[in-house]
């Protein structure tokens, strides 16, 4: 992390934010460190934060290391300035945050366009985050939204949980998969195919990318409602071709999702899931305090659950016992 | 899922813990099923299963898709199977459980060994879990334990958080990696390798095997405590090589973890973190109920949550106001 919680004082929030309406990218920068902690000054900021107006479309980009993710990015965020958006990337990455992607070579990287008016790129270490990944996402597409960008896409890396926790952020989630690595059927077969609007092949030049799409193709046929039956993009994004359809693909899904009233029924489970967590989050504070949880209690219990000798609710029954609350 | 909750009625918690303890691969995995609902019948199987005694050795291998973590998987077992040891295999698998992991093409799989006295084998979708994985993982390495499993694997596929929350899990962290894929750069930047006890280059008959193990070993340098440096040990899973060369560097560190006072800093935190959630949950029970928070209002939050125009936070605070809670 490049600057320390304690260098973002509480009494420097209004001028982070009077930054923030400047489109200052530092102050961006700043509130981003502030909400990546846990604390009251990350829930003030995050309450300025959803005060703020703006409303951009959000495309999550998820696929396995290698499958030229970043360099998909690089083509539609070119895309997108050259039609005049603002664009703004948020990658969510297990690696380190200088990287700006996977670290596979491919031709067109990120930092081509980095730098470029109206581009804002951003890396956030999903390491850590213990499922406030979800929250830190919604958090991050917020600042950018406040500062007016239009297109902000979402990157990551992998596969499991945090690729289908961001999809469930992003307006229109891109899954993108490369010949010869089976992960096409690792994907249909994942939790990430049932969240994914638009599938890409990217690498369409490689032997096996005809398969792979037909395969892609049977399997998302079962999946198609009545208003859409996500597309199935072959794309070469280290020379560019397949990007305009890609793009058109992306333009059809948002304009879809703009004239449908209502949230999908899996992002607002999701999303009903991120109240409860925040209820339970406020009833701890005012039941046992921010820091109460913190004992030698605790760490004897803890030490028990390591070795296997009691469970997770058994350890809390005995603490909120200890306590006098329940 | 193979059997439903419905099928696994509290009357019978009674017979399916009397087949466990006469280690019955049946009764065994309908508790596992029943362990991965959340409700009052889990609750009152993981209480039962925490009484139950046995301690295992319960080893995670960890990496990605394609280095061959189950060709490695099945030579360490036929390893220990010879050794005259039980071994018991929970797979957390993003995709089917039925593909009993990775579907590259090696040429030892673990069907090999399935079915052999005194082996175990369970899939695990980590789909849907949403933070409940560290939960049902050491949930279901108790259920091997007490049927008298002295070893247990714990494989995981991909990287980000599922990877590193397995590893909290486990006594002995192996992460996988194979020469090409770029994967142990990855690793080393990632959050598994801070959890790493054991690096493996696997594939090691490959090019860039050296060169994996090199900058691996460069890397573990800086971990080194007094105890304990991470060995480095290429094997090639599909021939045998390096495996007893592994399975002595398991055996190093299971020495030295029972040698060693208390369980390590990083897995208390993360038991603690657990002891919390679970507070968090029964503060939930006692005063919203396990049902109550199912409302219009909810559901009207949860949409304005997917349009970006309120926080989680905020909508509890509604939901508590309306609730006259807090």
């Amino acid at each position: 992390m490049p600057v320390t919680k304690d260098l973002v004082k509480r009494q420097d929030l209004d001028s982070l934010f009077e930054g923030l309406e400047k489109r200052d990218k530092r102050s961006a920068g700043l509130i981003m460190t502030l909400l990546e902690d846990e604390g009251p000054d990350s829930e003030a900021a995050l309450r300025r934060l959803y005060a703020m107006p703006g409303r951009g479309l959000v495309i999550g980009v998820t696929g396995w290391p290698g499958v030229g993710k970043s360099s998909l990015i690089g083509r539609l965020a070119q895309g997108f300035l050259i039609r005049r958006k603002r664009v703004g990337i948020i990658a969510i990455d297990p690696t380190s945050p200088s990287s700006g992607g996977g670290l596979l070579g491919d031709r067109v990287r990120l930092r081509d366009v980095e730098g470029a008016d109206g581009l804002f790129i951003r890396s956030v270490a999903s390491r850590g985050h213990h499922g406030g990944l979800s929250r830190s996402a919604r958090a991050f597409v917020k600042v950018l939204e406040a500062m007016g960008y239009d297109i902000v896409f979402l990157e990551t890396v992998g596969i499991g949980q945090d690729q289908v926790t961001v999809s469930l952020v992003a307006d229109t989630t891109v899954v993108v998969v490369a010949p010869g690595l089976g992960d096409h059927l690792q994907a249909i077969k994942s939790g990430v195919f049932d969240v994914g609007d638009i599938f890409v092949v990217n690498k369409a030049d490689r032997p096996g990318a005809d398969r792979s799409a037909l395969d892609l193709e049977s399997a998302v046929r079962l999946r198609q409602t009545e208003d859409w039956r996500p597309p199935v993009v072959k794309t070469v994004a280290a020379d560019g071709r397949g990007i305009e359809d890609l793009m058109t693909e992306i333009g059809r899904h948002a304009r879809l999702r703009a004239s449908v009233q209502g949230a999908p029924r899996v992002k607002a489970r999701a999303a009903e899931a991120e109240i409860t967590e925040a209820v339970k989050t406020r009833l701890l504070e005012h039941f046992c305090g921010r820091e109460a949880l913190k004992s030698d209690a605790m760490a004897r219990l803890a030490g028990e659950i390591c070795e296997r000798k009691i469970d997770p609710y058994a350890a809390a029954d005995i603490i909120l016992a200890e306590k006098g609350i329940l």
